[in-house]
């Protein structure tokens, strides 16, 4: 299959991702934190170079402020719901995901006001629109790095520069962005970063990262054993201990370790630059196709290498099942957990077929998707 | 080493269960449940298998009960916060882990009442206490099934009993347990089954399971992206969908789906009772020797392979490191996160050396324990 499916998860990953799940799972598959002995200080050791690797990639001080989670999502949550409470008003944007969304709509219940920045059809965002929403009592900006829909990139930099100038706290989704674009929480004012690890770092499903810049209260939502302080029945409040309870994944943690290795090596600058080579020559080939609409900036250097289309008004759905069954080519169609963004590109009832490429894709796959999409509008 | 720490995670796994990740992440590493095409769909199947093999192991009719989380305390944070809310009590025991103590005692402060049976001196709980302790606003009774640190195994057929009678729910927390007892959620009337993939249903780290019976209302508290009912800004209620947002730990739920698998193929009884030999023929060495004091039941029928002792009055981590360091032996010393558990039996300053046996050990591992214990002695 040629896998173009990588803003839901990345595929193939670096041999040595699965080197390195491998061997912590046959070498040293004990309990990190809790024991002392050699197995299990082994995996101690993993888990921290994991917070390490993260700190290199964007410029983060201190491993103890790296929070494991299960997936981005995991990550959102903790922050949106950590940080705001009754009386609160919190600034996002019309084209985040449902895992931004839905923990704001949650929030409503219980008194936290929300204000939804719409973007224009191209998925842009204004960061004037930002400044103008601030009320008395905002607390918190939240904006994806990059949309899942249409790949646009967000001003993170205006926005940091905003909420800084208020004294607003800054939390920035990087699913769609983490291990492919540079992201410097310092230089760009970002006070808490969520990402998933098993998309552009490269690592395993069930992992996910939170950063929260070092003073940040950020409320837990689970305790349980955490391997300190176990006399207390309390949650310690030391971090990262207090949000992470129970085992870790340490084989999932082992591997998103490599990946991260992996992409210092290579050097984010030749991921980045490949992956806008692949969505430049994707756009270009697009563009002769008159029965296909493109979504979002059509524009390499302003969107993530996320393209949305349709073809006239066939359903999304469609497509991406011909696509699949015809062209054995992997896309994700549908609203892409993200209805907002739908209904701000105008996509809500149809949905978009979306390709999104990673490290590990070529021009040749590229070459392949666009003739099948030729070939489908030929027949339609 | 000889690993002698499986309550804290079984080592190894199975080699199925190896090659079950490896297969998932190398062949079919797409986001289940999420796009449509062939490699997503396998992803999905294997989730889908991995809450089959679960409902086969503990007699449960439906598979979408079946909700995957990423450890045993993520999962009895979910029902224990998802089910009390403010003028409910609970009852629980004071041989539990700081995963089920700390919600607890975090419930307290939005005005759930608690009480905490008082379990003996081996850790043997009485369940005319907890009929005792039953008031008109009990909504739930929690035990685990088998302590942690000192095996004992608790009556939950008798708990059980007593919770249908009274109309209460009964969560179990089968960390110890489950995957070498057996247990029928029917037959024993538990609500709400907790536990960690990762310990004796073999599965990899990153992987528990809550199992909440067919109309029990319980809270979710993350909100996110199901790939299901995309266009709601509300998290969708139906479940699996409703516990699980994001994207799950897809190559651990192939490995503990591996795992299981191997358990139903060896059969119960046979991983039971090979536990069982080893934990009585550790028990019957440690009797010969005078400065040992051995906690807990002393009876390989009446508690899970975990055996604590103290070598007369030295310090449980001083023990653990030479056992580590002189005979490369791995156990657990300290207070195992169930600081309750180690004041019921008079071990709250000293804390125990943990001794945790599974299917892969030999009788020669417990023969290589003896000796070091009994050399330690000598030198003592």
């Amino acid at each position: 299959m040629i896998y173009l499916d990588n803003a839901a998860t990345s595929f193939p990953k670096p041999e040595a991702v699965y080197e390195a799940v491998m061997h912590n799972m046959k070498n040293f598959g004990a309990n990190p934190g809790r024991s002392g002995h050699k197995m299990a200080l082994e995996a101690g050791r993993t888990i921290f170079r994991g917070r390490e690797m993260v700190c290199k990639l964007f410029n983060i001080d201190d491993p103890m402020q790296i929070i494991f989670t299960s997936n981005a999502t995991e990550a959102l949550n903790l922050a949106i719901k950590g940080i705001l409470e009754q009386g609160d008003h919190v600034i996002t944007t019309s084209m985040e995901h449902n895992s931004i969304l839905r923990p704001i709509k949650t929030l409503e219940k219980v008194g936290v006001e929300n204000t939804l920045i719409q973007c224009d059809e191209r998925g842009v965002l204004d960061p004037r629109l930002i400044q103008q929403a601030i009320k008395k009592n905002t607390r918190l900006i939240v904006t994806t790095h990059a949309s899942n829909v249409t790949g646009t990139i967000m001003p993170i930099e205006e926005i940091g520069r905003i909420a800084k100038e208020h004294g607003i706290l800054f939390l920035v989704d990087a699913a769609q962005t983490a291990g492919i674009y540079d992201i410097d929480v310092n230089a760009l004012n970002v006070d808490l970063l969520a990402m998933a690890g098993h998309k552009g770092l490269m690592g395993p499903q069930g992992t996910g990262v939170l950063y929260i810049r070092e003073g940040i209260e950020v409320r837990h939502f689970k305790e349980g054993g955490t391997g300190s302080k176990s006399q207390e029945l309390f949650q310690p409040l030391m971090l990262p201990d207090r949000y992470e309870s129970g085992t870790p994944n340490t084989p999932g943690i082992a591997g998103l370790a490599a990946g991260i290795e992996f992409i210092l090596a290579e050097g984010l600058d030749k991921v980045r630059k490949h992956e806008e080579e692949l969505t430049s020559y994707f756009l270009e080939g697009l563009k002769e196709m008159k029965k296909v609409k493109i979504y979002g900036p059509q524009d390499a250097k302003k969107q993530a290498s996320v393209v949305s289309i349709n073809i006239e008004e066939e359903d999304s759905s469609e497509i991406g099942y011909i696509l699949d069954k015809v062209f054995d080519i992997g896309v994700r169609p549908g609203l892409h957990c993200a209805p907002m963004a739908h209904k701000t590109i105008g996509t809500f009832e149809q949905g978009t077929v979306r390709f999104s490429f990673g490290y590990f894709n070529t021009k040749e796959d590229i070459d392949k998707a666009l003739e099948a999409i030729k070939s489908i509008c030929e027949q339609i």
